[in-house]
C-alpha cells in the first residue's frame, strides 16, 4: 500500500488538518478501527479528523497520491464490518463535522454534517415542531453520514422509508478528490442520471458523504400501540393486510414467544395479555381523531373474529405505547447476552411465511442444538434472525457451525429472491454472500461504478466488493 | 453507424421479432420517429416491436454487433426530444410488451411490461381497490416504461413523489446486453449499489427497461379542492406553509391570472370567485372526517385574516373538486393555441417567489413584447414558464429569440441553485443547457456511467449527453 513512512504519514495528515486532529495512540486505533461486529482485530494506522469537505478532498488527494486507504467512521454502530480497518488503513472521523445549519420551515429541510448523531438530528427536528422520522436502536451513537452510506432502515420504514427517502441532497468527496454536490436539495430535478442514489447504501466506497441536507416531516400525533398473540405467521400477513386496507400504520413488527420469553425473563416489563401465543405483532398508528380509534378497533375485532387474533392489547397514553414498545425494543439487548449470530434478511411480505418456516425447519434440522429467536420489521419483510449461542458451546464452535448456517440460510434466501441483507450492508460480512442477491453481471456493474469514482480504490477497500 | 443495408437490416431484426414486427411503412417512420416535441424531422430505418425482454436483448446484441442506434418508444409524449429519431435510428416500440401480471394485494405491488399505458395501470389499480398516484396530462398515452425513464411527476408529487419512488424492482436490458433484474421488488434490500436509480430517469440512455414491479397506495379518502385567490407570491408560500402545518395536502398547484383569464375566455368553465387576483393556488386534500374539514377550513380562515388570501371556494363534492381541477388542468391545452416556449424550472420551495419575480423581471424587460403564462406546481419548487408567442410573429423568429430568452433564464436558475427541466428530462432540447445544473465533475461521471452499461454508445445516442 502506501511508501510513506508512519512519521511521514503523520506529518502530511497534520499539514491537512492541523496536528491536535491526528490520532495515533493506541487507544484512539482500537476505538476508531471497529464497528459494532467484533470478528476483526482494529489495525488502523492513524485516524484524522477533518473539519471542513476541502479537508476530506485534501486527504482522498494524498491517498490517491501516497497510496492510503481510508475508512469512513460514524457512530461505529455498524453490523457487517463496514467500518474496520484491519489492515493499516488511515481512519476518517466525522466526529468534528457534527454542525446543524440552515433550517428551512417552509422546505422543511436541514442541512447536516455528515457527523451529525441521528438523534441530535430528531431532537433539532422536534425543536422546530417537525420530525425526523428515521429511528432505531443505535440513533444515539449512529452518525447521519453512516445513516446515509449504509443506507439505514428502522422501526418506521412501512410508514416512513429507509434514509434514502429523506437525503434531499448530498455533498460527496468521490474517490478521485472531486467535490460533488448532488441534487441541490430539490424536490424535482430530472437532470440526467441520478448518482446520489448511489453514494446512499454505497457504504463509503464511492466516496465520503461530508454533507447532506435531510428532510423533515410534519410530526405524528398521538401513536398509539397494538399488540396481538398471534397463533400462527400466516395469520399475522392477514392482520397486516387487513390493518393496511382501513389506516396507515406508522409501524409494523413481528417477534416470536421466544423473544418475549427472555424480554419478560428480565423482570422489569409486564407480559401483554395472558393469553400466550407463538407469535406476536406491534402496530402503531396515529389516533388523530376519535374516528380513527374506532375505525382500528373495528379491525382488531375483526381479526378476533377471523380468528387470526387470539388476544390483545391497546395503548391508552404515550407511556404505555411506550411500554409496549419495549417488548420488541428490549429483544436485541437482552438476547445479546447468547453472543447471537445475527442474520437480516428480507423477502417481498407475502413471502414472509413460507420463507420463515423454510429457514427454521432447515435451521432445527441440521442444528438442533441452537436455539432460535425471530423478530423484525415484517411489514416491510425484513426479519431478524438470530441464532442463540448453546451456553457450554466455545465461540469459535459457534461461528464456525453459524457460516454452515449461513449457505444453508442464503441459498433458500436467494431461491425466495431475497436479500442476504436488508438493512444492515455488505461490508466485510456479508461480502462472500453478495451473489445470493446480486448476479455477476451486476455484481460486474458494480465494479465499473467503483472504478468510475475511485479508479485507485482507495475509499474502503475491502468492503462490499473486491477490486481484483 | 451501421454497415447493414436497409434489407439486411430488416431481415435480421424481422429474424427476432417476426416479419409483422418490423416496419418501414413512411407513416410508421413519421409516427414512432417523433414524441410530443416539434423542432426535429423524424428519421428512423425501421421500426421493431419486440414481446419478451429476450427479444429486446437480441435487438441490443445486434445492434452492438452492426453498430445500429437504438431509440425507446414508450407513449412518445415527451417534451425534451428524448425519444426522438431524426438520425437513422431502429425504433424499439414497447407498445407489445403491454401485459400487466402478478398482481399482489398483501405486496401491493403489481408488474407490468414497459407498454403498459399509465391510465391503464390507474384503472387496474382501482379495479383491485387501490390507487397508482402518478399522475399528469399525458396519462392516457405515456407508458410505464417511458414514465421510469423519465422519472415522471404531475399534479400529486408533493403527497406521492415521483415515479421513481413507486418503482419496486426493473427489468432493464443494459447497453451491453445483460439483463439485470433490479431489486427484486424487495422493500429493503441494502446489497451494495442501488443501480435501479440511474435507470429511472436515465431516458434510455443506459439501457432499455422492458418490466417494472410498480407499487401501489390505498385510494385517497373524499379528495377535497380549494381555490384560493391571493394578491403576491411571497402569500402563496405563507399558505403553503400554514397548510402544511396542519394538514397533509396531497396537492399544491398555482396559476397566474393570465393563464386563468385564457382558460375562462373559452367559455366552459366557470371563475372560481368574483374577487380577481394576481395568482391562485388550488389545494387538494383528503376530507375523510368532518373533523378535518374543520381543520382546513380554520387554515383557511388564518390566511384571510393575516391576508393572505382575498377569496377562496371549496368544493362540496366529486363534480365540483373535477371542476375547479379544470381551472388549472385545461391550462396546457388552451394555450397550446399560442405555440408556447416552454420551460420547466425548479428552485426549493422557499425560494421560488425571488426566483420568479426574478426570471419574469428579465423577460419583461428583454421581451417587452412578449405575454408570460405562468403555472405548475409550486409545493414541490416546479414552475412551467409559458412564453406566447405573438400572433403576427413567425414561429422561427419566435423560437430564435426564445433561445435568448433560455440563456437568461437558464443563468438565473444556475444561481438560484435550481433545475433547467424538473420533470421534463434532458433528452436533446436540455441537453446544451445541462451545464447549468450539473458540474463539469458530475458530467463527467455521468459518461463514465453511460460507458460502463452502455461502451459502443447504442443506447439512445445523443440524448442527455454526448459521448465524444
Amino acid at each position: 500500500m502506501t511508501q510513506l513512512t508512519q512519521d511521514a504519514l503523520v506529518e502530511r495528515l497534520a499539514a491537512i488538518v492541523g496536528t491536535d486532529k491526528v490520532r495515533t495512540d493506541a487507544d484512539s486505533l482500537e476505538t476508531f478501527g471497529k464497528d459494532w461486529t467484533r470478528i476483526y482485530e482494529p489495525q488502523p494506522s492513524a485516524i484524522v479528523f477533518p473539519k471542513t469537505t476541502e479537508q476530506v478532498q485534501q486527504i482522498v488527494l494524498l491517498a490517491n497520491e501516497a497510496g492510503l486507504a481510508l475508512v469512513p467512521s460514524g457512530g461505529r454502530t455498524g453490523l457487517s464490518a463496514g467500518a474496520m480497518a484491519a489492515n493499516g488503513e488511515v481512519v476518517v472521523s466525522f466526529d468534528y463535522m457534527n454542525q446543524i445549519s440552515e433550517f428551512s420551515a417552509v422546505d422543511r429541510t436541514v442541512k447536516c454534517g455528515a457527523g451529525v448523531i441521528t438523534e441530535q438530528l430528531q431532537t433539532y427536528a422536534e425543536e422546530q415542531g417537525l420530525f425526523y422520522p428515521v429511528d432505531f436502536a443505535s440513533a444515539g451513537s449512529s452518525q447521519i453520514g453512516g445513516n446515509i452510506s449504509t443506507n439505514a432502515g428502522g422501526i418506521k420504514v412501512i410508514r416512513y422509508g429507509m434514509t434514502r427517502d429523506w437525503v434531499a441532497g448530498l455533498t460527496v468527496v468521490t474517490g478521485k478528490g472531486d467535490i460533488v454536490r448532488l441534487n441541490k436539495d430539490l424536490l424535482k430535478n430530472n437532470t440526467g442520471y441520478d448518482m446520489r442514489h448511489l453514494f446512499i447504501g454505497g457504504e463509503g466506497t464511492l466516496g465520503f458523504v461530508t454533507e447532506a441536507t435531510m428532510r423533515l416531516a410534519r410530526p405524528p400525533k398521538n401513536l398509539t400501540v397494538l399488540v396481538l398473540g398471534v397463533p400462527e405467521m400466516a395469520a399475522i400477513m392477514n392482520v397486516l393486510h387487513k390493518f393496511q386496507s382501513g389506516i396507515d400504520l406508522t409501524a409494523f413488527e413481528f417477534f416470536s414467544d421466544k423473544a418475549l420469553n427472555k424480554v419478560l425473563a428480565r423482570g422489569d416489563v409486564q407480559a401483554p395479555f395472558e393469553t400466550e401465543t407463538e407469535f406476536y405483532a406491534l402496530l402503531e398508528f396515529e389516533a388523530e381523531t376519535d374516528a380513527k380509534m374506532d375505525v382500528a378497533m373495528q379491525l382488531f375485532e375483526v381479526c378476533m373474529e377471523e380468528g387470526w387474533v387470539f388476544d390483545g392489547v391497546i395503548s391508552q397514553n404515550e407511556t404505555q405505547a411506550a411500554n409496549l414498545w419495549r417488548l420488541r425494543e428490549d429483544i436485541s439487548e437482552t438476547i445479546s447476552h447468547w453472543t447471537p449470530y445475527k442474520n437480516d434478511l428480507s423477502v417481498i411480505v407475502s413471502k414472509v411465511p413460507e420463507f420463515l418456516q423454510e429457514v427454521e425447519a432447515v435451521v432445527v434440522r441440521e442444528y438442533p442444538d441452537f436455539e432460535i429467536v425471530w423478530f423484525g420489521h415484517i411489514g416491510d419483510g425484513n426479519l431478524h434472525l438470530n441464532i442463540l449461542k448453546p451456553d457450554e458451546m466455545p465461540k469459535e464452535e459457534f461461528f464456525e457451525r453459524c457460516a454452515g448456517v449461513s449457505r444453508w440460510v442464503f441459498e433458500i434466501t436467494e431461491k425466495y429472491d431475497g436479500s442476504v441483507s436488508a438493512e444492515h450492508g455488505v461490508g466485510m460480512t456479508k461480502k462472500p454472500y453478495l451473489h445470493y442477491s446480486r448476479s455477476a453481471a451486476e455484481i460486474g456493474y458494480m465494479k465499473a461504478m467503483k472504478a468510475a469514482f475511485d479508479p485507485n480504490n482507495v475509499m474502503n477497500p475491502g468492503k462490499v466488493i473486491d477490486m481484483d
